[in-house]
């Protein structure tokens, strides 16, 4: 037994598929968003425009959020020191539960250390409290969705993304009498495609089956007051668990999930993954309440996000360049091979001090690989267009083909 | 399949048993600590002493700490904007990384959004790149450790508590050729005792085993760095991986491990919990890089915390109330019941000012419900003796034994 030769290998094998990452070290500028500075192994500190953040609306920037977190750390201190059972439960954290419960129409709401725990959390304790639950699962489901359906144990039937009459065929061929839930995303983050929640909601109903849905990259941006796709296609109402987290839209970090309060008390009360950790630091919990409260009462942030996201499309469509058809927010420039995205993302870093991540498995399918531009309120036109030209510069350069004339 | 119906048995079972859980709402008063606020349900806000927080040595108040924190929301913002690999791996992280691998005598460190969360990721991630991994499990780790383990999906072998011919019969049963991990806590925090180290690394060297100590309630506490017991007993260089939390001794909020360059890159590149999520906050990070580098050069909390909680439990001893012989900083009071823990709980609240937490299942088995007791370097021996008149008080009407003539 040679663990260090285990070890080597596995490493080695990334190497070998082109898929080793290297993270890029960089200091965002507060109030010169979405301008940053980025470290060594690129010179020294220099200038950046990020490109590929999720603080979509610019929020972990706002006077507000910044304001509310200074004042809760000189009010508490840093961290909340313990459980929410063992002296971790803050005013802050009941009341961002109430202001969250509020945002989507439920009874009550639950924190989490973070989205990913709260998926993960969530639907494993729900599957385990539920005798011989089956669950239906998105092929496109984020990676700790799939973690919490695959630590409960149970059942799981994955349907073609957004494929209703598969998700029907799965549905029809289960025991009547067995709990069933029906979990998806609302926006896939990758792709920039929506889920049709009322047909979701449809077969549920027909099927008896609980629904729950992760609106990560839709709460704050969708919606009149950033309740997500479920707000803006009135279907909140007809989802048993809606999930989110509080690193994105709302620009701090943190997860929850909201539903009704006999749900939420059953999750509270078993979720290892809730019960036996530090609550989120009372800092962060005031920032998010700022946010959420602020991007209830103002859609300032969320049109422009949209105006910016359609803006920076067209441009890449008129240049020919190949983004993904998207109905959302998001924009994805496909590559489709992983050494080819890093070489573009390590040009337009090195030599545009363009900062754009390459998206490369597990993230996305192998042979999908692509660049994921998240144009912000901030980000302006002409940053847009100097992209457009460092793009069509380095295609040329590498050879790669554009979809039409530019 | 009435969801409803399950839910509510879910939660009658734990109002039957005595320990379905009310968490107390309370903000701590900064720069007053163990001075707090309690909220509504007890009569408005009222001011309470905290006997029960894991901010051990107060340094989520500590002014270097506050200002670190402060410097950092005004030069970057509230969140990372991003995952590790994709936007949220700023300056501070890599920083911070650094000087947790120096604080462990380790080539590198990689930080998880908590100690949960580094325990969860880690176990399940390393059993699964080791194909046919047996983990040997101490009877009482943490429910973090046992989450990865039975995430992992390998074989388990549980030892009875620090018991090393247990241990040892485990380990020798095992097909010498297949990968073993032993896994363990330095401090059990519910018990307050210590894990023989050496002991059990030369069993693991005799067996070929990689070792894993969850050292969470022990690091900025022991050692002359607050490298935790590993580095007191000079065992760290003996141990593949150490786990600890940000959250606890060093006041703020997050988890990590240290270990070898190799195992740290393997776990940052395959691990789902640590890549898929947004990385702590800024905010956070550089908060607990100040306390981390404060407690590696300054002994003063560590005394002083050692020092009042050795006051405190030979008060307790003197007075003849049930504490557990415990050879660390906790001070817990075994009372074995979870309906009268919580009873002499809620009478500390609401007649004395009191916050201690009741603690029972699945925190601790059941009939060992306990009171737990953490006192700090601010905790005054005024604080103390007027606690243990509390409790004899409530000891006397509650009709409860004592252990000698107090
Ligand atoms: C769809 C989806 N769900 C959940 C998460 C996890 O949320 P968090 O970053 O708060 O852990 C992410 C991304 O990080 C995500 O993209
Ligand atoms: C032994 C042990 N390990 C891990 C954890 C989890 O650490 P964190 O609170 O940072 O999630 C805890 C307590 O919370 C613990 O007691």
């Amino acid at each position: 037994m040679n663990y260090e030769h285990i070890f080597d290998q596995a490493i080695e094998r990334l190497h070998s598929e082109g898929r080793y990452r290297v993270f890029i070290d960089i200091l965002r500028n507060k109030g010169a968003y979405p301008n940053a500075r980025c470290f060594h192994g690129h010179n020294g500190p220099k200038t950046i425009t990020v490109w590929c953040s999720n603080d979509y609306l610019a929020m972990g920037q706002h006077p507000k959020v910044i304001a509310a977190m200074e004042e809760a750390l000189h009010n508490v201190g840093a961290g909340s020191g313990g459980t929410r059972n063992i002296g971790g439960n803050t005013h802050y954290h009941i009341e961002l539960e109430q202001e969250l419960a509020d945002l989507h129409g439920k009874q009550s709401a639950l924190l989490f250390t973070s989205g990913y725990v709260s998926n993960d959390a969530t639907l494993s304790t729900l599957a385990k409290l539920l005798p011989g639950c089956v669950i239906f699962s998105d092929e496109l489901n984020h990676a700790s969705m799939i973690a919490g359906i695959r630590n409960s144990g149970c059942e799981k039937r994955v349907w073609r993304h957004n494929d209703m009459q598969h998700l029907e065929e799965l549905l029809a061929a289960e025991d009547p009498s067995v709990p069933k839930l029906v979990a998806f995303e609302s926006v896939y983050s990758m792709d920039g495609d929506v889920a049709p929640i009322h047909a979701i909601c449809d077969l549920a109903e027909k099927y008896n089956a609980l629904t729950y849905i992760d609106e990560v990259h839709a709460v704050g941006m969708y919606g009149a007051r950033g309740g997500g796709i479920s707000e803006r296609d009135e279907a909140a109402h007809r989802i048993d668990i809606i999930e989110g987290t509080m690193g994105k839209a709302f620009g701090v970090m943190g997860g929850y999930i909201a539903a009704d309060s006999k749900i939420i008390d059953c999750i509270r009360s078993y979720a290892p993954g809730f019960i036996f950790t530090t609550s989120l630091s009372p800092v962060l919990v005031a920032g998010v309440l700022a946010s959420v409260k602020h991007l209830k009462s103002s859609s300032l942030e969320r049109d422009g996000q949209q105006a910016a996201a359609a803006t920076l499309k067209q441009m890449f469509a008129d240049a020919g360049l190949p983004v993904m058809d998207t109905t959302t927010h998001i924009v994805p420039l496909m590559v489709g091979d992983p050494v080819r995205a890093k070489k573009i993302s390590d040009i337009l870093l090195a030599e545009y001090g363009v900062y754009v991540q390459p998206i490369n498995f597990p993230t996305v399918p192998r042979g999908t690989e692509r660049l994921r531009f998240t144009p912000g309120p901030t980000h302006s036109e002409e940053m847009m267009r100097d992209l457009t030209s460092a793009l069509l510069e380095i295609w040329d350069r590498l050879d790669l083909e554009l979809k039409q004339a530019a």
